[in-house]
Order: C-alpha cells, then structure tokens, then sequence
C-alpha cells in the first residue's frame, strides 16, 4: 500500500507547536511506513522541537510565516492569510502535494478554507462534521452534523445522512448501518416543518433509515448513524461533554464525606472516567469533515500529543478506506424502489 | 391562608388510578389544609382504591366516564372527549371550581385542552413547558422551552424567557435570575436566524439576560434559565434523562469483574443515581404549563405515587405564590431602559 501523504498544521492548537510535534512524532512511530507526514509552521520553531526525537528526520517541514489565532474570521483567511500555516496546508491537498489535512485550529477557519479551496464532492450540498458519541451497547452512535451547519435545509439534512451512513459503513466496518433523524416523538407528523420535509427524503434514500429517533437514542445504541442540523447536534454534543465535569463534581463532594467514600470513589472513578471520556471528541482524535474534495481532519484547540496521534491516524485511515469514492458514489445513487 | 383547591386527573398516567390515588393520600398527609383536593374518574374504581386509606374523607371525587389514552390525538379532546376526566378536570379549573389541575396523562392532550379551555395570560404568544435539570453548584437550571413548541418565532423565545425568569425567581427565590440564551456559541452573529433575532428582543427585555451560553453551560450552573425552542429543548432534555442508564449499564459491566469493582460499585451506585436522578423530570414531579389562565402541572405516564404527590405540591406552590400574576406584569412590562 502507498503512504499515506498527510499534512499537519503545526501551529493550529492551543498548545502548538509543543503537541503538534509530539503527536506527529507518535503517529510515525505507530504508523511506519502507512504515514508519510509533513509538518506545517515556523521552520525554526519545529526544528527545535523536534530536535529531541530520533523520529524527526522521518518528518518533513514546510515553512509557514504566519499563523491564524482562534478569534480570527473564517471567511477572511483564503484571501488575507495565504502565508499562514493553515491556508498552506490546505493549498497543499489541493494541489496534489497531500492526500490530507489535520489541525486543531480555529474549526471554522479549517472548515471554509478546506471548503473553498478544495470544493465539494459532486452532488453534496454542504460539507459536514460528524462526531462519534458511546452507547450503552459499546458500539458508537455518530450524530451528523454536530456543527457545521445551522438553519440546514433538508437537502442538507438527507446529504448529512448520505455521508454519515458512508463514513460508519468504512470506519467501523457496518455494511448497512441503521440511519435516525433526530427529532421529538417517533411519528413522521412530528417537529420542525424543515425535519418532517427531511423525513420523506431520508425515507426514499438509499440508507437503512429507521425513522425519526429522540435524545434518549443516542446513548441507547438503538441506532447507528443520528442525523440533525449542526444546531442541535452541536448543543447536544457539547452537554455531552460536559456530563463528565459534572459527575466529576458531585463524586468529589461525596468523596469527602470520609475514607470509605473516598475509598470506593478511587475504585470507581476510573470506570466512569472511561465510559465518560469518549463523549469529549478531543479524546477520540478529531473529526473528518465529510464531503469536500479532501480529507480534513478537525481537532479541539485543546488537543493533547495523543488526539494529535489519533487524528493523523484517523486521516490515513480515512484516506485508505476512500470514504469520498464512497460519498461521490453514493450522494448521486439512485432512490430506493418502492416497496408496496 | 386559603387551601388550595387541585384538580387531579385521577385516570391520567400509565399506572393510574393506582399511582394517582396513593400520590393523592401522600400529598393530603403532607400538605394538610393547606391542600383541597378533588379527584376525576370512574367514581366506582376510585372509592375502591381509596377505601383502604384513612384519608379518603378528605378527598372528594368526580366522577368522568371517559379515559384520554396516551394516543388519542391532542387537539380533539376538546370536542370529541367532553366525559374524559381529563376535559373533566380542565373544565373544573376554567370554571373555577379549582385552582390547578394536575395530570401524568397524554401530555399533548392537557397541553392543548388546557390552553383551549383556560386561554392564554394576556401578552402571552405562546405557553412553554420548563423543566429544572441539576447542576454543579448544587442550584438547578431550568431549560425552557422543553416540548411545547416547536420553530418558535422570536417573539416566542422572548416570552419564554420572561415566563422562565419568574418561575425561578418565584420558586427559587432568586430576585434577578440569570437567563441565557442557548446557541452554538457565545457571539451574537452565532446560530440559527430566529435565534439570532431572539438575541436582540431578550437584550432589551427587563430581565438578567447574560447573551448566548452554550450546552455545556446548563450543567455547570452558570447561568438559572436557558431559553430554547422545544426541539433542542426536548432533545437534551431526553438525552440528560438517558444519562443515568448509559452509565447503570457501564457500571453493571465493570461490577461483574469481580467482588472488589462489585463492592465499590454497591457504596458509588446510590451516589450516582441520586445526581442523576434530577435528570428525569418524573422524580422531581411534572412541570408546569406556563402561560395559560390557569395552573396545570404535567407528570410522566410512568409518574410514581411520589412524583404525583410532588406535582400536586408543586401545584400548590405554583398558585400561592401567583406565578401567572407575576407572569401577567413581567409580559407587559416596558422594556429596560437603553444604557450608553
């Protein structure tokens, strides 16, 4: 098999370019000769990084004089930052120099410049970003879109579900994985005017669609693939994450009752910490967004070494398994035909 | 002070007349005289459930041939169902023979009967449903809208916000609530359209408006109402409730692993499920409709003989401190003076 030619925005986190370079150095230890990488941002910044691990002359640099901060505008960066390490790397996939781009830098600057620089698959009305969330049953729940997307149309929506069955059928190897729109009550009469209209299209698309599920499905494991506009999703993900700080808080409260708490919460804690940890999308190694002519890997600015590690390894996996020949073949398939 | 006179829909939840009547007895122990309660249904099955219990002297019964079924369709019940105890105990309360009617029966139907019956307070666009969730800081928040609307117009939002601001404040004893605005990020420019214009009408309203939070902001406690549609609403309120049996069955794996993990598991378990227990709004007893002339507290189908005795106390409550004329002043205040 080819290497797998992927291009990290060294400079993208809050804690670049330290776990960047720490991370891209444990992705070519694990990953050998699959990864071929290539690391985007101030020359002499990552030579002295890298300096330390014998792992660096494995690891290609490519100059970036600027770097676009979290606060920057999205829309701004293709026409104002082109010497910045974000709008290099991407230029970089889509010229042909690389098959894919990871950073953990502003989402919504990774999101338009991989968008407007690369373009959409044909046939994808808008790009999406899908999120991997734990179930009871252990196998995960992607909810699609968790941001991207507000106000979506149910064009969009029935595309979101196109890819979201795609990317779960590759990566997790589901041949027909079940496919809900998220929505408040089971009947197709039910929720806003734009999930109802949603609900035909999904009906006669050629996905394993269930019908409409509710939040209580996606920790259920009732279904694989919950499909929403990036408002919800987003909403829904975020107090996801934080159901773990807040646990976190009422066990510590307890723990201090005295030894025999504190004693069972040191036994315990572990295992919620573990069930709970895979909600936080930082510790899962990021998320692709789905649908552009390109694989963009998208982290959490607070990335550690290891989420770099694993988002490099989720772009060369995404890459190898060639999710977007999926899409591109899917989002122009025919209808489903008619059952009577 | 005066009783106050409740109404129960005696024949309402999944486990009714059973739940309903112990519910009954338990709150007319517990409230005394403060509480004058009536209930409605098939007379012959209530005097024999209530037979067994002292207190049944203290409770009188209507009787209403007819039961609303969990399916029947909402908007009928009006015309179609006028022996139902559920237009029984409305129609008591519009009259008013009774202050507040009480009901874990099919939540649409007593929604829209008694919005039908009892009108909306004047200024009111449209009644919501709000529903406390715990917090970290131990002081609960309440999201409202959770289910009674969906695509709500701005002007919807802002209502809500206003009515969400004096139910905390009147049942928390809260003077100036923080309320915020839930959306996909912290900026004004963020989100949906309608949220985006509900940003400006809530900013000039006379309440302790704080701008956008986001989902993690309603665990964390920083902020006391979280304004929503009641699609969103409704999802994390279903998938805060589905937290507990992600982490149940999680745990029940890791308890088979041996006798230590079982031991640490049976001291932690109720420590867990009492934080997580708030989540689910049968255990704290129903929310109220709020909006409407007329106090109406709707309960889960499944309500226990607890959450039934908990939604009349709240019911109870929701009257003597005059939540709808506090409502009726907050709607049609004039809008806060524009500071420079």
């Amino acid at each position: 098999m080819k290497p797998v030619r992927v291009v990290l925005d060294a400079m993208g986190g809050d804690f670049a370019p330290k776990n960047e370079v720490q991370g891209a150095v444990a992705a070519v230890r694990t990953l050998g000769s699959r990864l071929q990488l290539t690391l985007v941002g101030r020359e002499a910044d990552l030579k002295a990084e890298l300096a330390a691990f014998p792992e660096s002359g494995a690891i290609t640099i490519v100059h970036a004089d600027d770097v676009v901060s979290m606060d920057d505008e999205p829309s701004s960066i293709v026409k104002q930052r082109q010497s910045s390490s974000l709008y290099i790397g991407v230029e970089r996939m889509r010229s042909g120099a690389a098959d894919a781009f990871v950073s953990a830098g502003n989402t919504g600057g990774v999101m338009a410049t991989s968008t407007m620089l690369c373009g959409r698959i044909a046939g994808v009305s808008r790009p999406t970003i899908g999120s991997f969330l734990p179930t009871k049953t252990g196998r995960p729940c992607l909810v699609v879109d968790v941001g991207a997307n507000v106000d979506s149309k149910a064009r969009f929506l029935h595309d979101f579900a196109v890819m979201g069955s795609v990317y779960y059928r590759l990566m997790m190897g589901v041949e027909r994985p079940s496919v809900g729109l998220l929505n408040v009550g089971e009947e197709p009469t039910k929720g806003r005017e734009v999930v109802r209209e949603a609900h035909g299209l999904l009906a006669s698309a050629n996905i394993n669609f269930v019908g409409n599920v509710e939040g209580r499905d996606i920790l259920s494991g009732n279904v694989d693939v919950v499909v929403c506009d990036g408002f919800e999703g987003n909403i829904v993900l975020k107090f996801a994450e934080s159901v773990l700080g807040f646990l976190k808080e009422k066990l510590r409260r307890y723990a201090a009752g005295g030894l025999v708490q504190k004693l069972a919460m040191a036994v315990v804690a572990p295992v919620l910490r573990s069930a709970l940890r895979d909600m936080d999308y930082q510790e899962y190694g990021g998320v692709p967004l789905l649908g552009i002519n390109g694989v963009t890997i998208i982290g959490h600015g607070s990335s550690s070494p290891k989420a770099i590690a694993n988002m490099i390894a989720r772009a060369v996996d995404v890459v190898d398994r060639d999710v977007n020949g999926a899409i591109s073949a899917a989002i122009t398939a025919p209808l489903k035909k008619e059952t009577p």
